[in-house]
């Protein structure tokens, strides 16, 4: 029976045998750890609002024939990439966290062409063997991590030239039934959240590569992996007592190392092999549709910018007109990355397998404001929140017999605000611009998806300089010969293209 | 029979009884005014752009049962609002300049809707009456000027209170054949170009108001109106022999003062007359509308970042980094217009009257950027270019026999390239960033269709702050009663709305 | 006998009777408490510069006729201002966080000026105090905090007007000796780490706000007051085991609610009583010292300029064009800011009491820069430092004998760089741009003298809009009277002043 | 009889024979012409001043012993460097534009020590007949014009491997009494109306390029040289009648390229001839004055912004709060450019030579500033400005009997604002975002002294990574061996330096 709400999916977690390191100590049971839990609550809510809101987040899928979560949603249109995005701003918006599931389902959207592309190629049969597997998926309704982000040692280097050929993930053996890899994936958001996980290569790859040309599903708890957790800024204040200084208590995101030390993959959960050339096919792809799913941050930002407007409230100063100009800015900024990404969904087009691919440039252009405009609203928000959002005590000191008296006499602001609710604001945009969830909304902003320079590159591939040289030739009565420069892009193509009704 | 291509148009314009100051004198006929020429050819494009490529810009209209020019087409859907975006676009893109058609297509469309409600209420027969309009404009295939922006006055005062009560058009005397208009619209683009134009109240309206509550549809000839033209940077240039210094000889823009004493508006042609309550709506629906039709200054962006790729081949560092670095950067913010621009069409809502409306919010977002990223486009296309771009000398130096030869030695830049070549590229960046087509890239992209604040204003009206608010405090766990403030926008039941298929 | 060095001043906060609330506790000794210990740490190099670079930090003071340390002296010239800049500058760089020294020195010479002026419409003798005061310091060596910001309550009503009279320090009690004072201040940097401490008020006060015009030093131990820490992020780092996940684990700043419950200040210790029309002199005074001493965010930015770099030869890539022009931009972002602040100290002045000022409408373009740059350079520098910055696990684990070995194999960067070392740098940028040095360099950078907005009203009293208006219309030609708005600045003038020598 | 007046200086320009080109046409007396005569006024007002303010713009020079015109000052100590900039900074004040005298200024402060340095090494006198030089020209007080900038052919070859040779001004014949010099100079503000020109390299040289490397002082009317006059944007709109159009009609810049064929240096007036070497230190030490030297803007700023303040009066809404806020962004960006100059100039040394010599770092610093500042004031100052500015019709449309009337009904503003004195202020606005000034404010500001590239690479020069990384590994408790890189550069030193009284 598939898992129906976020509470089936919190007990679908227990009892596997994972090895988790945190804080040089193996973690029992990751369900049960408090620093660990709210990252499982964020996953837990995308089951819930797939409950609650079937239309946006529960769509009928021709792979199964049923109703399925989104996020194991193969995009059948246009309007299926824009709805990701608005069911990722709206969880972005429920959770003001990262819910961690947007790379499994990009990754199997990007190998749905990807697998049929190859198997057109050298005729073999991955296109099948993953529908089969996304089958599976939906029936059960479990969740897909994906794994690209290898740790990569010397970046000046292939995979097959580093000095220690396990910092690509790698075939080490292969038997009849399967494939045994090696290496580690860095970043995983959501591993251990996850019930299975998409392994795939991080980089275009030449021949000499072939054993790293490896994509395969592979279980979370499978033999031989270990996952040591990685910090975040204030992590440990959701293991102290109450729930105020963790800002959101409740929420949280996740991020692991991820170490496969001969991990098996069958031969069924093996969608790419050696065909190292479409490598880069399967990334371009991927973070094509990464990088306009950062969207998500917008339902951050309207998280952020509501508490801004509540602490302007508390304070008394609502209607300040600096104040309100700066509340206009923040969501000028929001819905201008909101517009790249659904602009982006909004001039798809349809792959040969049948599943459909965002427009390339404007992902990479609403990555590329993710990398800066959150950075922005987080100031502002700073700006409106006051001095205080840093130096406030704790909790315990609020729950003091003496010092709680004096924290609610000296920090009460206008009249009929409680001070608890004006210092929980506080502590949820110290949480978003400085604390936990800042790892989120700012260095996962930066650096998810792809880094600001690897935007560059993308826009930089698609900017068709020779097209537009000769507009401006055109106008300026240049004699010249037409710049024939082949351009390796066709973004005016589907710009200029008319879709057919 | 129909105008059908540009020659066509310009013939059109023939033969009218204008009266139109230039310099202190009458224009005998603007067709052959070397100054003002270009913004006829401008105009003239988009007829041959409609010839040329049909499904972009001649869609079937329900109104007149033909292909008709989109200029003069209501929108059926949203995707027809796109492939406005999308011509837009393409027509910057091929004139550099402004086009002067949005504000009468904004205008018609805005009306479309306007006057469907108006008669609901009044049951009164402006629709109607429209629709006649419309099937005739499209028939006839005219130019349609829109007349918006009353000269206003005292800036604090209504219509009503001004000293000079002709400082907002307004009726002076009634027929039973129709009504006279008295008052002047300022930075009326295109306005001579026309074949009919629009008159429309500019602003919110009050019943002491009431004669200012006029819309009504006049010949561009009609007895009674002067138009004084606007100066531009660099405009006489136009006038200079040669074709180099203009920048862009071919294209430009048209500004002018329009001033109305006592034109008349038969019965059939008003649109509304009365309904002061209507005008808020009005204005509202054709800047929704209008601002995110600045997705034409992508094209003019288009060709400045094709100038400036120019540029720097020409002074022989295409690749140098910070230069590419520069191409991205400008080509990263043009698209980051485009997708404000093309989301807001996408995420449109049909009217009661069957016209589609794109989104307000993402409209003003889209023109609010368009304040800003234009100008910094046009800085950076400054950087590139080098000094040289405000130090040439004139294009007669480059054709005197002395100083000809001296000027060819030394401006040499890279072996083969022809300095006139140059030269034609450096006066079309200067063209674009301090002359006669600045006036339309930067300035009027700041003013056009509301200055930067009138955008505030309604991302303000629109930003849901009570929304927001109740996010951040269920997060941050602020047990009080939920805001209950009423909002004033449903910009979130847009984001979240599925669409019906 | 004087404290000499870092080690004698912590060995003299030792056995004081302070009353110090952290998580819901008495702190026994602040001097032991792993988390408030590098704030004393900080504050202790403060010595070990002035002892090490005498001319850089220990001036000769005409006051006590000895070198003193720079904190507690008095700028006797343009030059001292402009060397307390470079000791702040320097300190930054040797700390990475807030030395916690400069708001104390700048109340003394806001003090210096502002007794004076008092006493000379007065005839009071607050300056004569407030010199023996300083000379007491002097040869003691003391550290002075400098109370300033009041809770405040409701932002919308004078001190005499709120519901809670405590709102602001008030005058509860008289007697022959002295005054008793009740209130609290909020945000106080370095209190616990100083030996006295100075009350002033916190904003322009009028008759009725009398008892509030209270200036008076008192020790830091002085019966009556609480101390209440406030917590800053990731704060609890320091009190776990290793020195890595810190970030910097020597250095950090401070900040507590000081709450004073009648506490006595003896009459030679008074330097205002009363005058409350001198309040409004005293704070401007003071903020226009102390915008200026935020050049010592230049020295933290100098840090986080070289953690880039250094994580950049890490990482393998420090001359990709795209890096090395990053760091100039952060280097660029970050010598503005310091030029800013040593223009004003040297477009100085001297006051009636001899005390020297620095120029005002520079100082608070330094800390409007100050509010922007460093959240920019912050940016930058997880730009550079990769996603590894926020997803590194603990110490511990590198610590652990499985997790350990495999965590360096697999964060290997390039050939020779120890994993541990390249950790340590990825930690100091958390710790500086989401950690606990962040409270310092971006969000007490926001709101430390003054938030953004304080500063804008005090550019805007100061540009002179009516001399600038003049100028226009002089060139334009404009025939009107001049006009003649008194201007109430005269920024000009100290512009073109002609300095005597 | 040395020039004592502007008056006087004009007289001086007249009947000199020029050879200067400008629209094909060769110029019978400059100072006639009257599209040039208002880059004239400019360089007047540079007498006039000196005349009216001694002490600021008269200092009394060592070398002559008399009072000069600073512009003509060899800097004796760091405050006349200081001194300089409040000079430009008034003289933009006064002019709203270019007044053409500091590339001179610069070129002879840095010929100082340069020819001093070159003596020591080869044994060479040019440092005393530089000085006879400049003794001879402060007797005179004429106008010096600095000639660096070659045209530079292909810009990724050296001089002597040009095709063609001249295209960096070399050396073609010696005779015993000097030699002859052929090439062309671009760029070259106002060196029509100099009276003296000094030639030098433009970039570092290597010993092939000895011909090239020759610095010497030449007549501007000297048999050889052709001027072309360079066109500005707007520029014919001096030749129009009346005063309005032009919108600053008294002062403008100017630009020429010089072109020099076989002109002669006479012996005496040679102050580099083949000392390679020194190229790139004079270049160095040149820009070092001159990207400084841009403090002059922030003069040409305050008459934007008085401009702005000046129509938003006009226009009914000075005290609408965005408008205000928008005036103190212009005023914080125009004096954090001041500051940076001035911050530069103070932090001077003095060179062996006696000059004192500004900080690299921070004139960098300054005039990196000013490549992006200016252009953001001017975006501003067309925001406030409203869409007027560029529709407003000629100037003979406003004396024209019937059209000038209608103008003055419909243009009236609030109440008792003269139209005309409104459109002044536009037309001034105009001038300097888009038309004749704007080539000063926006692209000389960008390009002059530099291109924003050239200050990048300077600001890399010198930020020391390396110190920076000590600081950083120290903090982070970084066990390696420190960076032993050698820096070459010098900065902290300035800044830690400690100045002698």
């Amino acid at each position: 029976m598939p898992i129906r709400t976020g509470q089936e999916y919190i007990q679908s977690l227990r009892g596997r045998k994972l090895t988790v390191y945190l804080f040089g100590e193996l973690v029992k049971d990751p369900v049960d750890h408090p620093m660990i839990r709210p990252s499982i609550n964020a996953v837990a809510e995308t089951y819930d609002l797939a409950a609650r809101e079937e239309q946006l987040a529960s769509p009928m899928s021709k792979i199964s024939g049923k109703h399925v979560n989104r996020f194991l949603h193969i995009a059948e249109s246009a309007q299926d990439l824009v709805l990701q995005n608005k069911m990722q701003r709206k969880l972005g918006q429920l959770t003001g966290t990262c819910f961690q599931r947007c790379v499994g389902m990009d990754a199997l959207n990007s190998l749905h062409s990807t697998t049929f592309e190859i198997d057109e190629k050298h005729h073999t049969s991955y296109h099948k063997k993953l529908l089969e597997f996304i089958k599976q998926m939906q029936e059960e309704n479990f969740v897909i991590g994906g794994a690209m982000t290898d740790v990569k040692g010397d970046r000046g280097k292939a995979p097959h030239e580093q000095a220690d050929p396990d910092l690509f993930l790698r075939i080490t053996k292969r038997t009849k039934d399967g494939v045994y890899v090696k290496g580690a994936k860095a970043h995983q958001t959501g591993c251990i959240n996850s019930h299975w996980i998409i392994v795939m290569p991080t980089m275009r790859l030449t021949e000499k590569d072939k054993d790293y040309a490896i994509v395969g599903a592979i279980p979370a708890d499978a033999p031989g992996i270990t996952y040591i957790y990685g910090r975040q800024s204030c992590d440990t204040r959701s293991m102290e007592e109450g729930d105020i200084d963790a800002g959101n208590s409740k929420f949280a995101g996740q991020e692991a190392l991820m170490i496969l030390d001969d991990v098996f993959i069958p031969n069924d959960k093996i969608f790419m092999d050696g065909e190292y050339e479409f490598a880069a096919m399967l990334v371009e792809r991927f973070t094509c549709y990464h990088r306009r799913s950062y969207v998500c941050k917008t339902g951050l930002g309207d998280v952020l910018i509501g508490a801004s407007a509540a602490i302007s409230d508390y304070n008394g100063i609502p209607d300040v007109s600096h104040i309100r100009d700066k509340l206009v800015e923040m969501t000028h900024l929001n819905e201008s990355i909101y517009a790249a990404g659904i602009a982006s969904s909004y001039q798809a087009q349809e792959m040969k397998s049948g599943v459909w691919l965002n427009d390339d440039m404007l992902a990479n252009v609403c990555k590329h404001n993710v990398t800066r405009f959150p950075y922005e609203i987080s100031r502002l928000a700073q700006d409106i929140a006051g001095g205080l959002v840093v130096t406030m005590p704790s909790e315990q000191d609020f729950r003091h017999p003496v010092a709680g008296p004096l924290l609610k006499k000296y920090l009460a602001g206008r009249k009929g605000i409680d001070v608890e609710n004006r210092v929980r604001i506080l502590r949820l945009i110290e949480n978003m611009t400085l604390g936990r969830n800042a790892v989120g909304y700012l260095t996962e902003s930066m650096h998810g998806a792809g880094s600001p320079q690897a935007q560059r590159i993308q826009i930089a591939r698609q900017m068709q300089l020779g097209y537009k040289k000769n507009l401006a030739k055109s106008l300026a009565n240049v004699k010249e010969n037409a710049d024939e420069t082949p351009e390796n892009s066709d973004y005016f193509k589907r710009v200029f293209k008319i879709p057919q009704k």
